[in-house]
């Protein structure tokens, strides 16, 4: 065990640094099953494409309690061995994909305590925006951190707080965090599973046929995978108690209504999983139809970016009965890095994940269709890519509205000054894109791809009209947006 | 560097099964270029399709050789350090698959070897099937063995004829070979490349534009990452060396007719490459637009099995106007391994790759469309998959003809008691996979969609036609498909 | 980075087992220097005797901090790449023994928090006797824990109590410990020494004269190696503050009169170190003297079991004029562990590390000398070696009084069950190691050898007399006792 | 396994570099023990002095080979689970030291082939002098080489030569080998151990008791530490063949008398073994007497550097009756390597091994009593060092003559330009290592305190009188002389 970790252990400022909290997650919880910790190993498998770079799960025996993390995808960073250590019946398994320099072992999940009530463990999807004056006044009576995570702050909360079961120490602890989460816990008796107010991510539960077990997952995806039934969504701002004795659900916070992240369905969740009811495939191919709609285009092909861009470029061909193909080509074995030639292949970043066929695009006019435009940088080499094979015309469709603006709650977006559509207008996007045409979805055309607005959506990213900081006061938000902008 | 190899090591009898000398590879040859192994390390990765066990690259400075080799994809087995070792402007390199035992270390390529004329290194793709006469020859005369690679063989032939040249020895190292390989080999001063008399494996010979360098490769998506221009496929039964003086073209074998194998179109090619002149994404639509005149179904979707089905079913629906629809979503992200639980999660390995959508399929006439069927097991699985979704139909079509033999030629097949369509009508197969009905492409169909069958295909698998053992003799062959019948 | 720590997290009743908190360590402190993690690396290469199964280094450029720790010994932690990221002009370090299954990357140090006064890393040599309830107190009040170890205890009091500056905290802090500690501690600007009011524990201050830096070693031969100024001995009770303003001295607890530990110099020190102005080789070899006034046998040989008995040894040699000799040799590539055959060689735990000479012990009569006596067994087996190389009489000489108690204050000794000497008389011991005569060294020959025992020495794992427990009072001391006994 | 190893591949020039072929390495064989590889592996750990570089051990169970190797000490490269991988009741085993650039994994042994005759294994311990020629004249024949080593050598010879068992073949194949070997072999039958015509190397059998089986070592140490009894030394010039049937005896090279190294004595081996039926220790101490006939100094203390001046110095001291002293202690910890401050530590790379004690040294006349001086550079440091503690005058003297040329049989020696006694007087010496007197060993003295010169040693780094060369003949001897020279 030769492993280490050398690292800057960033000192209170640079800690602060918004960016450090921002991270893409998935989460599953496993209650009473004899291989809990190898189910909740294949929940993480389903969820992979939630985060790639760290995954940990931690499992109990209701005594004990057993820990396995490592960096990287999760086929790689557990063996049989490993899973065979996790010993119990109940576990939990994090997924976590981050850009920031702090990729460490150190800030994987699950986290585990010793508190005075045992043993504590959690796994967190989400971002709290109120997390740096939380740690600040803790530090301030006397808590030490270890790690840069949110998830450590909740249980420093969840530590000092008081509460007649662990159900109500973690509602305590939430109530003082302000954010997005998504969160699973496992004490040494129960499985616990809470999303916040505005339920910002998914949650869904599941159940375990054969054993009469439960299961917690991000997506519907990850109970497909092993073979449990859908039970239902777990609602914004509820909690769910799982113990021996079935389950109980809870409402700890105050009702606020209902903003689940639109984009979850445009880009981050998986095709197959259902959020709140709604099919994200089906979505999808609805947004290729409102597309259709807004730009009826006089073209040969409509030829999708592989992967998030296939489903509304099908819903777009069969809208307007222009021919889909797969003009573009993705190596799907691309790891998550790869060495770069020092003397420079045009266009290589995008070359090593997408290859545009002549054979197909030579001298057509193509609808290009993707998920969004947020530098446009990569947009402006796939359109080369494609005009390079030969295209003739390339109309770059885009199945979300402009993206105008970061994510506070758990999207890991660039902010402001790098988003193009922040700095932009769309004529000069087209140009600097390099596309003959360009059109975003519209926010109507997106609500009635999605049914209705009124279920409620945050769409923070695209209209500025941010849930938590409008529950907070114009005033504060004014102060981070000053920062930000 | 701990790293250790435990591994038995098999004595002459057990290494003589025919399996061990099976193995779907491919390779990538870089002349002149500054950064000659990053470059060879990138076409490896646009062909990690062809075999993900195992990556090599040796690299020369027209002195010294530098080597590393690894187990698992290529984005894991180099490091940027391990490219910066490659020193030299000239590389080779290799991917293997493999499903034997051997998959060690021991058995990775380029191999490079010392003898009396210098250093000589060789990557190979392909099946030689007198390996083990030859390799008994070898040993009789005092070679001794290191691994059980058909390249082993090939060198230590090499290293006991005559010539005037590198190129030279390793024509008449092969005329004493039978066999399908495309080869790319490295010595001081020349990169050469050959494809046997039948051509078999592809091999594409591409330019470096700005260096004036060349490049070899197994399929010309290799060129398009790196940035090379396509020149030309090297033909069936053509040796090129290039050395400082320029090509060299040469033809040391006796022509006997082009015989390139007719699964790397259906199957085994990546879509965006095209294979002495056809593109394989256009071949793989025009399969299915066959498949549509075969089999027009009164269906309500057409579903591909993905990956390798979409671009037949996309043909499909295009000719029949049924809709195209993703109803099968493939988790991308799946390793080379995972870790099963012990109690069954029915359809669990297919489970893994594949999640059917109730939302796309439920109450619906299906067409799936898949590359072949094998075992028959896997095809099996994913009817119950589509199933279990609520499809009220499922159509079974088959974009290749039936799989009834063993290849011998480099695709690791298994033989033909474990072949479903050697032992079993068409109507038991359709029973055994649960389909409402199956069809097959006919061979026919097949030839209409590659243009035409006067090209020369090898197409042993589908027709019993092996053209090395014609070549040998009925007599031969007879005593071998005894064996393995 | 694919380091994983699988391993049980005990529930608190499990981590308060008395043997968790024992542990013996080297720690070392550099200030000012430009290649301080290298001093640092170096300083715990001179101290890897004190601890080979974890080490650690933390620097800090004075806003950063870095930190690379890994199982194992210093050459394996550490490669040249891991110094070089240990940027910064000063350091800390550590190195760790432990017997207990929690030996986990986790429970290594230096441990390094953020808490409000900025950063605070700690490296700990010694153990708290009341780490367990001081636990318990943090816990109820909040506190979270993330390890094992008595240094997080001590972390977790700094972080909550006042203070001027990072000094008086850690004063304050201390003050509620009880126990052993020779501590190295490190802020954004201070480098602080702290000997516990007993010094149990040795901690010396030495000078780098070239840049002017400073240097905290637990023994002399660290400075030796770095080529570091001997200053002086910290006292014990005194804490010393490093800063760019020069050294400070404080006496922040209330003098209680020192109590070195005696057994450092009869085993655990290296022999080239100078604890308390007292070299340890001399102490050794006058042992030797004491022991020839005491047992002076009618012998041919004196034979040392190497490495820890060769000093007494020599000295026992020198007072009678026996004749010294080597026949029993150590195999110094032992590594930490070895692969037992399950087919019993006899005696084969002992033979890994000496193997006794036929050609030097046949037929002599044999004066053995080791430096104590534990379980037994070991001495036991050692015995028979010499019997079975053809010795004619083994008199067995101890340079140490009977072990009756186990240590408290950091170095890793059975409870008194297992201690051969607290359940056995001198006649009984000598029968069970089956040697011809045993003679241990008595308490005044031992402060004979040591110049008096008026300096002050804790001896209570020979005397009973455990200083802390005589300071708590009476009745606490018996709870605890009859717990152990 | 993603082990890797990156290298220069050397073109046939570079590889015959003389300095390529120097090893020192031991050899262990073990023939029918249940636990055959454990037993080897210990073998290995006893011999660990003889190679600290890379270990392996290969076993059969009389149909498949099982190999496992490693870089590093023997404790490193085996982990239990390694063992229990190398099944059966036969195994070899070889560790290996090299200072050369090819110390990776591909050049370490056992190695092991298939050829015509089966499968065979090999140990080697020694150099042939005509590797060279032998390499040269095999790759004209055909032969391919895949690593640097004098075993891969023999092995093809063996491949080529008639022979009616692989004993015969071996012995055809040695004898056409000119040079130093002690060698153990394997095949699925047989184990066989050979000492070539000079016996320069030491090679010794055991018996296992229990099992009835055998061993074959470097030493007896090995012996001892896996329980076994010594039977004999395998003489100069004879080959054991191990089977079923019980050991048979051949003679199978012409006798040219016994030369084995007397370095081994002074030097290489470990104290406690015995070599040719002479203990190393007592020897060695005996050499320390000769010391004392030849330079009785007027001194206050008999000082070695240890280890291996250890014994003369005990010699010497017993001899003259001056007290001996461990003024240098010697870091046992210190790994293969360690990280070197830029800024310089005067006199570093001799103090991460050895500390001189000021209070043992100051103002005292030290005799200091090393093995030998190579390139000097060492033996100044080492006085500067005592000077430093205080030393008033240092007497140096060597346990063996000057070393005036290198080593051709295996013992990895500089060439004569950088041997200090090849290009200066013992006057010069003394000057530039800063000692008051210095005082080698005399062959004489050397030959009495073996007890013979007749018994036959080789002492050519001595004596100049290389024993193959003279059997070459004197033109060929001199055409080397000429290029070391």
């Amino acid at each position: 065990m030769n492993a280490s970790t050398a690292h800057p252990l960033k000192p209170l400022s640079s800690l602060l640094d918004d960016d450090h909290f921002h991270d893409e997650c998935g989460v599953v919880g496993i209650f009473e099953h004899p291989e809990a910790s190898n189910l909740a190993y294949l929940g993480l498998y389903a969820l992979q494409h939630r985060g790639q770079e760290a995954a940990g799960v931690v499992s109990t025996d209701g005594q004990e309690f057993y820990n396995h993390r490592g960096m990287g995808r999760v086929a790689d960073v557990f063996s049989a061995k490993d899973i065979k250590r996790l010993k119990g019946n109940r576990a939990i398994g994090h997924v976590r994909y981050s850009t920031t320099g702090d990729s460490v072992l150190r800030n994987t999940q699950p986290l585990v305590i010793n508190y005075r009530h045992g043993a504590l463990s959690l796994a967190h999807n989400g971002n709290l925006v109120n997390a740096r004056e939380l740690r600040e006044e803790l530090e301030r009576a006397g808590s030490i951190f270890h790690t840069d995570m949110d998830t450590e702050v909740i249980l420093h909360l969840a530590a000092r707080v008081d509460g007649k079961d662990a159900g109500e120490r973690l509602a305590a602890a939430l109530s003082q965090a302000k954010g997005a989460y998504s969160i699973v816990a496992l004490t040494e008796t129960r499985l616990i599973g809470v999303r916040d107010p505005l339920g910002f991510r998914p949650l869904v539960l599941g159940r375990l046929v054969e054993s009469g077990g439960y299961v917690l997952a991000s997506e519907t995806c990850a109970l497909d995978l092993i073979g449990a039934e859908f039970v239902r969504d777990i609602e914004a701002g509820e909690m769910v108690i799982i113990s021996e004795k079935g389950i109980e659900s809870r409402r700890p916070f105050a009702p606020v209504g209902r903003r689940m992240c639109v984009f979850e369905y445009i880009y981050f969740a998986r095709p197959d999983s259902n959020l709140d009811g709604i099919n994200v495939y089906n979505a999808r191919k609805r947004i290729g139809h409102e597309l259709a709609k807004l730009y009826p285009k006089d073209a040969d092909i409509v030829v999708p970016v592989p992967d998030s861009g296939v489903a509304a470029a099908m819903g777009y061909a069969e809208a307007t009965g222009i021919p889909f193909e797969l003009g573009l080509i993705r190596n799907h074995y691309v790891g998550r890095t790869f060495i770069q030639p020092a003397q420079s292949v045009r266009d290589f970043g995008v070359k090593v994940k997408l290859n545009a066929m002549p054979s197909v695009l030579k001298g057509k006019r193509v609808v290009l269709v993707d998920d969004s435009i947020v530098r446009g940088t990569t947009s402006a080499k796939i359109v080369n890519l494609v005009r390079d094979a030969g295209a003739r015309e390339v109309h770059f469709l885009v199945s979300s509205p402009p993206t105008t603006g970061p994510c506070h709650y758990g999207i890991n977006t660039p902010d402001r000054s790098h988003l193009i559509a922040a700095q932009h207008s769309e004529e000069q996007i087209r140009k600097l894109i390099n596309a003959d045409s360009l059109g975003y979805l519209t926010m109507d055309a997106l609500y009635r791809a999605m049914g209705s607005r009124e279920t409620g959506y945050c769409d923070a990213c695209f209209s500025g009209d941010y849930p938590i900081f409008k529950e907070i006061g114009a005033e504060e938000r004014q102060l981070r947006l000053i920062k930000e902008g």
